[in-house]
């Protein structure tokens, strides 16, 4: 199921394409995903724009707190800026879940460089809308 | 010197180029902008992604915390998700200065859409590099 | 009923009576209250500790978002500290409604003292609970 | 060195004693402790008020971020709230060690209950401020 409900997520997700997310692991209430800084994602500095990584966060996160077919939507999330990130590097964005309850959960997300450095710490919080993502109209 | 730090940040932001990023107003510490909801910035559930609007506050957080010459690099950045955004909508960002210290900077930004009403809330808390963003060069 | 509820919060507060709290105006969505520093509340550098200005805001988030009667808890705060506080200066907290929503609610506190200078900046987002705050047994 | 410098700050920090801080373990940017609920810690309804992990989480933060005898400040602190804590619980915070910057640091805080469940997550950037906790005046 959480396959199936992420595939369904991805093959929607203008943003993350535009991104270039990769997944590279999945399972209940975790996601793990990549993708490469190229020229369009660099800032005034000729380092990556912030919104960068927050977003690659922000999909790790969207991926592992939905993919039970729990439909839940992001309330709170706050990111620490550790290391810059240049054009070329490789970010990895590892989404855990610390809290899995019935109206909301709690996600912490770390995104790594492709030399093992934290570049960035993420913290979200959403809330259980109480939808699935997938089958409302399958079960039809 | 306000207004021409920016021009300059403006000039190399690719990333926020890309976002279709529209300055419209400019002062010291201050900064409010706005930009367009594309197909691109979608996300699965066919919203805005949440990095949209994060990266929209996060440039003018920027412009705001680097126009008198002091270049500024982010710390910490937090946003509370209030109201969904869609295909079309127009967001506008303001970025007020809570704190201008002389190693720290506290940022509250405010994302609005065309109706007026509150989208996101961001907070934001930068370091001060000591350098500036014009003059090096101009210096020799 | 704002008052009502309050009133009634307050009579069990423990904490918040140990910190001091005079509640100093109250309406829909909204709290300022006051507190004096003691030297209980100072830590290890002689200043207040961070703990005591983040639970005189939180006190004030608690007042403002449960006024209407609907009780709510706290999901996630955040806090900017500004300036340090001293032993003798009167903190004043201000809590403004950003969001009331069905669900949650989004709530920004200011801190200041006596100066009028802020110390501090503090956003929370709360779970609306479905429950009121007074009234199951009174209504019986 | 360690042992030393959080020896000294104990000794002066006031509100942790008042809290009933007791430290467990600590080694260069770590530390764990602990503290039992009291009523004094209670909030309007019942449970604990939501600065008293918080407090918890930042003693542990300052005795971890400072311990290698860098006195660093506070900037910016967040916490999401898991579950609620009760009168005669006993709270554990565990500070780790994200990111030694030579201006800046970040620190993770766990907080969890006797029965190990995580009640709260903590994350605290400080400032390093360039002086020493202890020395100024051992080295006279």
């Amino acid at each position: 199921m959480t396959h199936q409900v992420v595939s369904h997520m991805i093959a929607k997700d203008h943003f993350s394409r535009w991104l270039g997310v990769e997944v590279l692991d999945l399972s209940e209430g975790y996601c793990r995903l990549q993708a490469s800084i190229r020229e369009e994602m660099l800032n005034s500095f000729g380092m990556v724009h912030g919104g960068v990584p927050f977003s690659l966060a922000d999909t790790a996160f969207a991926y592992a707190c939905n993919n039970r077919n729990a439909r839940s939507v992001a309330l709170d999330a706050n990111m620490s800026f550790i290391k810059p990130t240049h054009l070329g590097d490789t970010v990895t964005a590892e989404a855990c879940e610390i809290h899995n309850g019935r109206s909301t959960g709690v996600y912490l997300v770390t995104l790594t460089n492709q030399q093992h450095e934290t570049i960035a710490l993420f913290k979200g919080t959403c809330f259980r809308t109480g939808k699935p993502v997938l089958g409302a109209s399958a079960s039809l």
